[in-house]
Order: C-alpha cells, then structure tokens, then sequence
C-alpha cells in the first residue's frame, strides 16, 4: 500500500469539524441567453466558514463584508435557512448542529449571484461536513430554494454555474435540467461593478411580459450561435452571437454610462459586452487576458470621470465551483 | 502521372453542356428551432435538368410532377427567375442561354422545402454549368430570392439546409449567417406528409405577432439543449429539448391527427414529433432507421383509417445537399 493513500484512509478515519468553503461569483444570462446561461468567475466570491458543534441546530455567528444588511436569523438568512432546509430534508436537524461564519467578498445587490454565491458555498460546506451524501445535481433544489429566499424567485441561472462551476445552460429549472458547456481556453472577462443600487426585483419588473416573436427569433438565432460557438471555440461566432435585443435596452437604462461603457469595451477589442445577471454590473468578454484587463481599466476610468465608484474583476471562467479552502479534523 | 489526373484534366478541358442535379427536401424548425434551424433529408428532392443553348436566354421546356400547379414564366417560376437573377447579377445573360426541365419530385405546399429543393438544384445546376465561379454561401443570397418568389417572404431555414446539407442554424437570415451544425450518426427521420392542404402563407399569419417571454425563454432553452445535444450526440438531451411550446400549438390545429400522430410516434420510441416547416407534414426523429420505419408505417397506418392518404419517407440526415447525378460534356 503507498504511503499517501494510506494518509488518505487516515483522513477518512477521522470526523471533519470545520470546513472553509470558497463559492464564486457569477455572470448570469452571458448577455444573449436570459434565465438559461450563466457562468462562475474566479473572483469574487463568497466564503461560508462553518463549524460542527454538540448543540443541536443552526446557528450563524458572524456575518462579515455586508455592511450590515444581512439577518442573523437562522430562518431569514439565506444561507442558514437552506443549511436547516437539508439538514430537515436528510432528518438530522434534531441532533446535528453547526455554527457559521460568512465573510462576504463581494457587493451585494450587484448583479454578480451574491447570494447565489453565499447559499452554495454553505451547501457545499454543510454537504462536505456531513461527507458528501448529496451529488451537486441534488444539492441544486436546495441552492435554488435560498436563491427564493434572497430575491423572491429562484434563479437557477446563478446557482447552476456557482454550484457546478463553468458555463452551464439551464435548459429547464422546473426540472433542475442543467449542462455544463464547454469553455473555449482564452475566454476572459472584465467585469465592472458600478456602486449605484439596482434591486433585482426592480430590473426584473421593467421587463415586459410580452415580446415580439421577431425578437425572439432573433434573440434565440443568437443562443444558439452562443452554444455553438462555445463547442467551435468560435470567437467570431461568439462575438456576432452575443447580442441581447430583448431585456439589454429596458435594463441598460438603470445603469449610468452604459452605452459609454460598451462602445468603450467594443473599441478596445471586447467579443461582446452586456448587463451582468439584472446589473448594474456589466461585463467585456474578450479572448485575451490582457484585453480584459485594459477594459476593466479603462470603464473604471470612465467611470471615475462620472464620479461613480467602482470595483473591477478580471478573471477566466471558473470551471470549478465551490471549493474547500481549510478543513479540520478530530482524530477518533 | 496517374491516369484518373489525367482523366480529371481532361474532362476539365472539355465544356459542360448538360448537368441533371438533386436537391434535397428540407424539414425546416427541427420541432422547436422556429426560422432558425433545419435539416436536409435523402429523400424526396427534387431534380433539375439544364441544358446549355446557343439562344442566350432561360426557358423553361418542361415540368413533370407539379400537376399543372407550375409557371412555364420564365420570371414566375421560381427556378428560372433565380437562375435569370444569377445570370445578370454576373452580367451574361444576354449571351448565355439555357433551357430548363424540372422534375418536381415531391408534393408542393407540404412544409418540406419543396421551392427551395428546386430552387436550389437550379441554381447548383447553373452554377456547374459555369464551372462554379460562386461559392455556397455566395449561392444562398439567390436561393432565398427565390424562396420570397415562391412564398413572399424568404425562408432561409429551408434553403440554407438544402444548400448546404446536414442540420443548418441561421443565427442572422439578415447576414445569411449560417453554421452547419454535427450530425449524431445515429439520427434518422420518419417523415409523414398527409395529403391535405395548409398553404404556407396561412399557416403563418395563423401564429401571433407577440408571445410571453416566460414561453420564448422555455423555448430557447429548449433551442440550447437542442445545439449541445447535437454537439454531444446526447440523444436523452435531444429528446427533453425537441419541445415546440410557441409554434405547434397554433399550427397543429390545421393538421388533421396532429396530437393522435405525435402520441402514436412517441408510444413507438420516437426522440420527438412535431411539424415540418408549416406543415401538413410532420416528423419523427429517432436514434434508430428501423424505428423510424415502424413509426412511418404506424402513422401511414392511422392516417389510412381516418381516410387521409399519405406520402412516408425514412431518411437519415442528408449531409450533402444538393448533388450533380449526371453530367454530359462537348470535347472542344
């Protein structure tokens, strides 16, 4: 037997105890495909530090990085009460209990799957305590479920590429229908979040409920150039695809300097550039690092010149998802 | 030098002066891919007979198959107005003359491309008969004036398949951008044309000018699914994705058994069933050429007892387009 599987044996011998938990931003919609396409980032995100106590129940403990917004109520917070929700789901929330910690990294209200970000990171966390007795596929209605909680409804668009990490497609979330999508290797984005306050809520509410079929038609020629040119690493395809003409001219008027900021991501040699989730986050997707990274630069210029504060991102897609960061061990 | 070059160059030298070409028939949508997707059959075409005259000018001589129900027009007919709009827009046709004979192949008005099939084989016809000065894709611009001839407005998504071959998206029928979707191997076709009469032109002013966004976004990512099930010869995905929740439920009212056909075909194993183009003809894709026989005979069956005579075809996708059968050459 080799030594390091033998440490191996030894780890699984012995109870875990405390977990640190990494869950990463992410870009609902990638422009063109609402409510079906989102993908992760590495940076930001949230981390979920939780640890298992004698006292049965969930307790969180201390909430950092949110300004204050956040409830300490186990069964308001989103991230506790879907911890409790699986915890009542497996029959153990009677003698299981964990306290938590969660340090926000990353703006609330920002279009970037905050607390899509915070709930699957404590799912995950809870779920690598307890051993892993749930795939991802069936930690996704829990992860969802927060996502309700958060914002009124529940957008699989978030969680879906916090939880498996990547480009994914929600093909139905009625029936949890998800696919990971290829990720052409150069693909990088820059995303920008302006600190001006856009409610979900409110960005969903300005959309119509009615559109077009000529619209739609258009808008789903775009998906589905989208999806294949993610197979054809197809950066020409990519960028004549990832055009929004149905939900981007109602919700770009929330965000200041929009339309500024997209002819300046374009001009610098963005693929594409659009609304993060309902914004006010925007994003450049470009097939070079160094492209994002002058984009990012350049709107955070522009918008300094407006005065508007703002926080910048570059990053590759994530293809990774939530990740334990620490884990402690009692040796039985 | 080997002898089959040396036979190449020398049919090279000599001048072609007749040319017979097959065109494919087209089942346009893909069920839920409305005015973007679509797919070449191997069977039924159409064929195009051209033959290169000294009177510079094109004539059509004769029509077999169309029932009377063609234009011997030279600027009505479809074939002949595109092939004289290609020989203008190269600036010959005051001295190039051909005469024309088409044999229509399958039923007209039956949402299996048959204008585009012909349009089609003419224009590959002339275009070989000139030695090909244009490509495809500088082809399709032509072929789809042809198809706003024949219905009034021009369906690129039964053209650019029967051009092209194989599964077509047409992310833009405004830049003619279209991409050639992968074939999974396995898929085969029943298609059931019941002879009864739905108009191209009345089958779309039945569908509404504005649809809910809750239905477009459960179509397009329906669309999805449907691209990156193709990408991953994923026939499961395949099967979930193949759903038209916009279009069937308005056109399926002028087709006699819809529901009695899609249920009898989905009993026998189909993927998925559904309308072809506007119909009256409807399909089933299998992974299986012996399902997709069973479920043509069961339909033809059916269809029998109610008293609707019907034309079946089993086909895999035809991923060639359109094709020179034979060809006759003058030695100069």
């Amino acid at each position: 037997m080799e030594a390091s599987n033998l440490k191996e044996r030894l780890e699984e011998s012995r109870i875990l105890t405390e977990v640190r938990v990494f869950a990463p931003a992410t870009v609902a919609n990638m422009i063109c495909g609402y409510d079906i396409l989102g993908f992760a980032v590495n940076e930001p995100g949230d981390e979920v530090f939780m640890k298992r106590v004698a006292t049965p129940g969930v307790r969180i403990t201390e909430i950092t990085g949110d300004e204050g917004r956040l409830s300490y109520d186990t069964d308001k917070n989103t991230v506790s009460a879907c911890v409790l929700s699986l915890l009542e789901k497996l029959g153990i929330d009677k003698e299981f209990g964990v306290e938590i910690t969660l340090h926000k990294q990353m703006p609330i209200g920002s279009g970037l799957g905050s607390s899509a970000a915070s709930t699957v990171a404590g799912l995950f966390a809870i779920n690598t305590l307890l051993g892993n007795p749930l795939t991802k596929q069936e930690l996704l209605p829990f992860c969802v479920e927060g996502e309700r909680l958060a914002c009124g409804t529940g957008h699989v668009d978030n969680v879906a590429p916090a939880l498996f990490g990547g480009i994914t497609l929600i093909r139905s979330a009625d029936t949890f229908d998800v696919i990971k999508l290829p990720v052409p290797k150069d693909l990088h984005v820059a995303v920008v979040f302006p600190k001006v306050d856009v409610p979900t809520r409110d960005a969903r509410q300005l959309i119509k409920e009615k559109v077009y079929l000529k619209d739609a038609v258009t808008q789903w020629g775009n998906i589905a150039g989208l999806i294949a040119g993610l197979y054809e690493s197809d950066y020409s395809l990519l960028a004549r695809s990832m055009n929004d003409v149905l939900i981007e001219p109602t919700r770009a008027i929330l965000i200041p300097e929009f339309y500024e900021m997209k002819e300046l991501a374009l001009s610098l040699g963005a693929l594409s550039f659009g609304i993060s989730g309902s914004g006010p986050a925007v994003v450049a997707v470009t097939n070079d690092a160094a492209i994002a990274k002058v984009i990012a630069a350049a709107i955070a210029a522009h918008l300094a010149a407006a005065e508007i504060e703002s926080f910048q991102y570059v990053s590759a897609v994530n293809n990774e998802g939530p990740k334990v960061i620490h884990a402690s061990y009692e040796t039985i």
